[in-house]
């Protein structure tokens, strides 16, 4: 069933999961359109945006941002055009950026919304390279990698759009970039199209020594996206100094229970003391938000001399978010995955 | 067996240790005195300084420095008193920082060699507060921790020569200081002398307890040099964005395996992601050498005006540096253990 004009369909928080989320996690529920008032804008969601941090919101486990109460409809960043508006600054047709969630109507009073202009060539990039995703492998690289010419950079999640983001910036710096991915048309698409050095399967049973042998000099910047044994794998390679960004561990997200011992805790403070790394977690809008502008003008400038390029999976209708969303954390994505709210005129 | 003006009495390392050093780790050697030849001195020891980090040079695990030698002198930061020189710039009776190791002489062209002035007040406490462990605590904390008034500091091994050192510099900087130390004395001495606000007792059963009550607001910094039960105890209450510079783990020095599982490596970098930690490691000299000069006048000056107190604990004779060094690793030293060489005069 597409969007109407007459239904909004919302995936609610039905149940908390345990492990990986199944069809019993979301529910969808339908409403009649909500109506705007004074000071607000009725949206139409266009794009929903799917990201591996939604897993985090669907816990109660303490993290830096509150989780989805049960109940509520499923968070979620959105390309939306507004409907209908008694709010000032934003006319009927804008194109925005909203946090509408998993839905097809919402009401704004305009907290949280960018405008994107009257006709952006590709919409949907703004919830992918030039929005979140691409700010957070820009700032995350630069801010706390702090790459330097001639450096290596390990980059997990090569092909997802943080990934292939901070390895297309590390070698725009002049660095040696080492990807890692999950099978071999993901890595092949790596090198060929993106221009990494290298990119190294993490499901080959030698991982850890094919990755050993594509880092000759070792590694300097470790951009993390995954933990689990892609971390394993790197950890022996850390060069003195190495700088870590913590972005995301996508291996653990869904893990029920820490795994068997040894207890190894202590032994990665201990890597940390001898090599003097730094490991640094972040979240980009907390902790670098004041640097979007620079960012939104340096990427749009790579995006369109050609030194970026941006791989998107747009899946067709809201009804399929939640396997799209299982099949994300399987890490199934090619490239940014996107639903398509609202079908192509 | 007192210094004398014939022998030199040396410690070489003798083996390995697996676990906690033994009295056959090092191996008392005598020999006559060495010659210093042009462009040389000789130094004779008057102080040795005995530091946590010597248990790794003991080792030869990878770290940042190479281990010592099988049957080579152990290492040490030493004050010496040159008694022959043939090198510009040392006259007889110059007193001197050098790293000359576990030995009454040694030969020396100059290198890593700092003079102390005609007579120091206190020239032991070049290997203190003063010297490395001094500085470790002031760069560690001010340029890694980077506290800012108001925020709360947790500090282990407290009234350790750079755990001591980092409390009175949170204190003067106007933070929350809570010590963890081992049992009531050094507790009271943490409070009552040095002027934290808390000192918690890691020897407690509610230990864990304790130090959540200590520190209402969480904590901003944590100042490791210990690791282990202290650790599991600060992570829970680490807050948003504090800062783990990674100065020692003193209670994983002698380990010779690694405790039983769960596995909580992936769960620290979890811990790291959802809280936006830094974690870091660093190596005094290598890491922050640049900033000597600047610690020193800042030092000399809070020393002088009595807003730092320092605590030394003198043991008599070479002889006895083994036992005193195993003794700093169980925690039984109060302040910083020092080996007087040369008796006083």
């Amino acid at each position: 069933m597409p969007q109407t004009d007459t239904v909004n369909r919302q995936w609610i928080l039905a149940e908390r999961p345990i492990g990986e989320p199944t069809d019993q996690t979301l529910k969808l529920v339908e409403s009649p359109l909500p109506v705007a008032g004074p000071g607000e804008m009725l949206l139409r969601i266009e794009y929903l945006s799917l990201d591996p941090y939604m897993r985090g919101r669907m816990s109660d486990a303490p993290s830096y941002a509150p989780p989805v109460q049960i109940g509520e409809v499923m968070t979620g960043g959105t390309v939306a055009r507004v409907i209908a508006s008694q709010l000032d600054g934003f006319e009927v047709g804008d194109l925005v950026l909203s946090r509408s969630g998993w839905q097809d109507y919402a009401v704004s009073d305009g907290t949280e919304v960018a405008k994107l202009g009257k006709a952006p060539a590709h919409p949907s990039w703004s919830l992918g390279i030039l929005g979140m995703p691409g700010f957070t492998a820009w700032a995350g690289l630069t801010r706390i990698g702090e790459p330097k010419a001639g450096e290596t950079i390990a980059v997990a999640a090569a092909t997802g759009p943080v990934g292939a983001t901070v390895g297309q910036i590390g070698k725009i710096l002049g660095c040696r970039v080492v990807g890692i991915a999950g099978g071999p048309e993901k890595c092949a698409y790596a090198v060929e199209e993106l221009g990494f050095d290298a990119c190294i399967d993490h499901k080959s049973p030698d991982f850890a020594e094919l990755l050993a042998k594509a880092c000759p000099d070792g590694i300097d910047v470790y951009y993390e996206n995954v933990g689990g044994k892609v971390l394993d794998g790197v950890l022996p390679l850390l060069n003195p100094n190495a700088r870590v960004p913590v972005c995301g561990i996508i291996s653990q997200y869904n893990a029920t229970s820490l795994p068997e011992g040894p207890d190894r805790l202590n032994w990665l403070m201990a890597q940390i003391l001898r090599k003097k790394l730094k490991f640094q977690g972040f979240i980009i809008f907390d902790d670098f938000g004041h640097l979007y502008p620079e960012f939104a003008a340096q990427m749009s400038g790579w995006i369109e001399s050609g030194k970026i390029r941006y791989r998107e999976e747009i899946i067709d209708g809201l009804e399929n978010a939640p396997r799209a969303f299982i099949g994300l954390l399987r890490g199934e994505n090619f490239g940014k995955r996107v639903i398509r709210v609202r079908p192509a005129e």
